[in-house]
C-alpha cells in the first residue's frame, strides 16, 4: 500500500513525524506537506502565483518527502498529479493536526480540507487530529490511524470516502473506545476582537469561544466529550438533498 | 429586508455592482467585500493576522459599502459578528461571479464559500455564478437574483439554506428556464504544467482541462449546458449519512 502523508502544520512538526513513523508498518510512506502552517485554510488553493516543490530531508527517516510552498489542498493535489504522477497513491492520511477538528469546523479546516481533496482525486482517506493541544499523545493517535489504514480498503465501498478522526483530550489509558460519529454543532461567541493601531485605526482578530450546544448523540463532539476516539464519515458533495427534493415536490417556481 | 453583498472577484469589480444596483429594489444593501480578488479561497479564513476595514465609496453610488483584506468568509464573518452588529441581515448574496461555479468546484469557490459561511451563521444565502466570462450578461443575472432574493424568505424552511446559481453561458434571449439541481461530477486532466525558471529549478502552475463526464440528469452541470439557469440547494453539514449508516449497520469495529 503506497501512503501520502500530508498536513496543515507544516511539514516539520511533530504529528506529522509521529504519523509517518507509525505509518510506515503499514506500507509505503511518501510525505508531501507545507512548507510554513497553513492552518484555517478551508478548501484554498493557490492559482495566481506558481507552487514550488522542495525535496527534503524529513526528520532522522530516509522518508521520500517534499515541502510545498502552498496550502493542504496544493499538497494533495500536486502529490497525486504532479510528484508521483504514475504512482497512485491507494491513501492518503492528514495530520496529526494539533487540536480538535470537530462539526461545523471541519470545514474550514485544512488537515481535513486536505484529506477530502484525496477524496475528489478517487483516493480514501482520513485526517486526524489531537482534540487537545494541551496533552502530547499523538504516539497514541498514530498508532491508532496506523491500525485503521491497513484495514481501510476492506472498510470503503466508494473510493471517495474520508475519515475525519479526533483522538481524545484525555490521558491514554482513560479512553473509553471508538464511536463512529456524525459532525456535530460549532457555533462561536464574540468572534471578532476590534483592536487600535498606534494611529487610531481599528483592525480585528477572529477570535471566539465555541459555546454549549445541544449535540445528536451521535456527534463527533458528544463522543470527544465523553473520552472516546471519533471517527466521522464525509464527503465532498454539498448538495442539500433535503431542500431540493422538498422544493421539487412542492413545484417552486423561481 | 437587509441584505449583505459580497464576492471573490473583489469590491470592484463590474459583477457586484451590477449585483448592488439591482437588489436595491429587495431591500436595503450593504456591501461587504475583499479589496483584491479571492478566487478559489475556498473556506478559508485569515487567523494569524488582524483584519483592516475600511469604508469606501461604491462607484457612483451612495450605499454603505466597505472593503475587507481578508478573504470571502471573513468578510461575511466580519459583516455580521463586527461591521453591523445589530443589524443582522436576513440574506446575504455572493457574487456575481466571473466564471461558473458548478459540480464539484463549489467546495474550492470564493463566491459559494461566502454564502455557507452565512448559513453556518443562520442566515439565507444566495452565491451567484456567469458560468461564462466571454458574455457579460451580468445585469440578465442580477435581475433574476433580485426577483429570487424578494421570494427568498417564503421560499427558505431552515435559515441555514443556501442557493448555488449559474446563469447559463447563452445569450438573454436563448435562455431555456430555470432548473432546481443538484451538483455535478466535474474533474480536470492535467491539472499541473511544470515549467523551470532561469535557473533551472522546476515550478508548477495549477491548470487542467474539465474532463467530459457523464452527469446525472438533475445536474447543475447539464442544465447550463442546455442554456437553463440552474439552481442547486446546498449546505455545510459534510458528513457522509450513507457511509455513516452503512458502517453502522456492518457494526464494523475500528
Amino acid at each position: 500500500m503506497r501512503i501520502v502523508i500530508t498536513n496543515d502544520d507544516g511539514i516539520f512538526s511533530d504529528g506529522i513525524y509521529q504519523l509517518a513513523k507509525a505509518l510506515q508498518s503499514a506500507g509505503e510512506v511518501i510525505i508531501v506537506a507545507p512548507n510554513t502552517e497553513q492552518s484555517a485554510k478551508g478548501h484554498s488553493i493557490t492559482l495566481h502565483r506558481p507552487l514550488r516543490v522542495n525535496k527534503v530531508k524529513f526528520f532522522d527517516t530516509e522518508l521520500e518527502a517534499y515541502a510545498v510552498d502552498g496550502t493542504p489542498v496544493d499538497c494533495v493535489k500536486l502529490a497525486v498529479e504532479a510528484i508521483l504522477h504514475d504512482r497512485k497513491p491507494d491513501l492518503v492520511v492528514s495530520g496529526i493536526n494539533n487540536g480538535p477538528n470537530l462539526g461545523t469546523d471541519v470545514i474550514y479546516s485544512g488537515t481535513v480540507s486536505a484529506a477530502v481533496e484525496a477524496a475528489i482525486l478517487d483516493i480514501p482517506a482520513i485526517a486526524v487530529s489531537m482534540a487537545t493541544t494541551s496533552i502530547d499523545n499523538y504516539n497514541g493517535a498514530a498508532k491508532f490511524v496506523c491500525k485503521m489504514a491497513k484495514r481501510i480498503l476492506q472498510i470503503v465501498e466508494e473510493k471517495s470516502t474520508v475519515f475525519n478522526v479526533n483522538y481524545p483530550t484525555c490521558q491514554e489509558e482513560s479512553i473509553q473506545g471508538v464511536k463512529l460519529t456524525t459532525l456535530g454543532i460549532r457555533k462561536y461567541s464574540n468572534s471578532f476582537i476590534e483592536r487600535k493601531d498606534p494611529r487610531g485605526n481599528s483592525y480585528y482578530w477572529v477570535s471566539g469561544t465555541a459555546m454549549e450546544l445541544e449535540q445528536n448523540e451521535d456527534s463527533d463532539i458528544l463522543a470527544i466529550n465523553n473520552n472516546y476516539i471519533s471517527i466521522s464519515p464525509i464527503h465532498f458533495d454539498l448538495t442539500h438533498f433535503k431542500t431540493y427534493q422538498r422544493l421539487k415536490d412542492l413545484k417552486i417556481e423561481f
